[in-house]
């Protein structure tokens, strides 16, 4: 690695757990640039017999595991329909009992909207010993991506992190009542929310939020592929329609947005691509 | 470092631009775990003429820098009042302005309540250039590290991520309205709130949020002397007290606290000590 103290490095991992045959990791890959990834998930990929993973992750991660381990993959692709919740759980139970070292390597963090609790539960459910490595989610770093600070004294003193996927259920008990979002007055973070933002919209303006509120869509966040469009609640879904965005995006909404000032021109990720951070 | 190929490591930072003197790199240690530290942060400290640095970073972290490299303390010890975030600034600037390539290092992620915005303001107005490494922020791996999933399906769809710090203050215009929070349904995470949380509870059960609600204190999270207190609403600042947990803590109120169970037994964190992650 550029820089760095091998001997320190080594030190950090020493106390580490060794990924035991039979045993099955959830693995946070960060949210995209391969740089972003956790020494404690490198560490674990040199381990694994078999990488169970999602779209998204970078080919150069999945390099990091030894060149015998299987490589499964468990995403969407190309618009056909994803793996099966289930399937996927009982995949990973099988090949645990095979005695296998199963690392699920999933995009950003594995417990912020990534399923990664009921994947849990079914290995729980079967007596599967689990270890589980954070990520960085895509969520808070794809605004910093994007130059907005995700909070500022004075503009914020919180962030709600919402998936946009339930967005159409009426009745669920897990429902996300988005008039009251809209009264709190802090910023909004949407994941997954392209398809349902006509709906989140008209219920955010239903509850009082001003069609002029700030607002920035991203995707493929801190890659080279990074695209961001910067606009405003009541232009945002055209606005994305116009530049021709594909889901998935992170959607950034409130006063938040305006302050991408702060970070303006000096700012550049210190990873990927030389890409400005903001266009 | 513990398997990982190492070609394939060295490729990964290969497109990542050179800490070129003069320049200030912001750079998020993560909650506490070294091992959860980045790829790009570990290159960063190698590079680095000087690191300041906040207090809660591991002293693993800093021994990634440079031996050469100059540590500068920059946070708060032993009940003594904090740097002036002012005095932090100008510092910054200062040691830009002499040329130096300064990293600086602040836990979790510089943006989520990391006063990452004012710093990159204060140094844009200098004129000096800034790069920003993303880190995961101690809220949500808090969780991680207590078994509690952040998200789960038919639990919650959103979360609420606040700091409590300006919980006292009235009539500020980015003041959390809590009743209103209390009435979202959906889990909330807080940082810095121990002091505050008593009011706070006030506001969250006069906003009709149930004292049985469920909640957990986690303080040092992810490393070996985390500490998990498990409560309701209504006790938890009583349960805090005889514990005798010391701030900051990460504090986590809502049904997705039961739901600890889908991570029961079976989880540990793949990183830092043998310590299980509730207790």
């Amino acid at each position: 690695m550029t820089g760095g103290d091998g001997t320190a490095l080594d030190g950090l991992l020493a106390g580490a757990p060794d990924f035991e045959p039979g045993q099955v990791w959830l693995v946070g890959a960060g949210p995209g640039d391969p740089s972003l990834l956790t020494l404690a998930a490198v560490s674990a990929l040199g381990q694994a017999d078999v990488v169970v993973y999602d779209a998204l992750v970078d080919p150069r991660i999945l390099d990091l595991a030894r060149p015998e381990a299987e490589r499964l993959f468990a995403g969407k692709r190309g618009g056909k329909p994803s793996h099966n919740q289930a399937d996927i759980s009982a995949t990973l139970v099988d090949l645990a009992r095979k005695g296998r070292r199963v690392l699920r390597l999933k995009g950003g963090d594995p417990f912020v909207f990534g399923r990664g609790g009921e994947e849990c539960a079914a290995l729980g459910a079967a007596g599967i010993p689990i270890r589980i490595i954070p990520g960085i989610t895509s969520g808070l770093s794809g605004l910093t991506a994007a130059g907005i600070p995700a909070t500022l004294r004075g503009v914020n003193q919180a962030i709600f992190l919402a998936t946009g996927h339930g967005a159409g259920q009426t009745g669920a008990a897990d429902a996300i009542d988005w008039r009251r979002v809209a009264g709190l007055g802090q910023p909004i973070v949407l994941y997954m929310a392209m398809k349902m933002m006509p709906l989140i919209r008209a219920e955010l303006r239903a509850g009082g939020l001003p069609g002029t509120t700030p607002c920035a869509a991203i995707v493929s966040a801190t890659t080279a592929d990074q695209r961001v469009v910067f606009s405003q609640v009541d232009r945002l879904v055209e606005d994305m329609e116009a530049a021709g965005l594909e889901p998935p995006a992170v959607i950034a909404i409130g006063e938040i947005v305006r302050h991408r000032s702060v970070l303006d021109g000096a700012v550049r990720l210190a990873v990927g691509s030389e890409r400005p951070a903001a266009e």
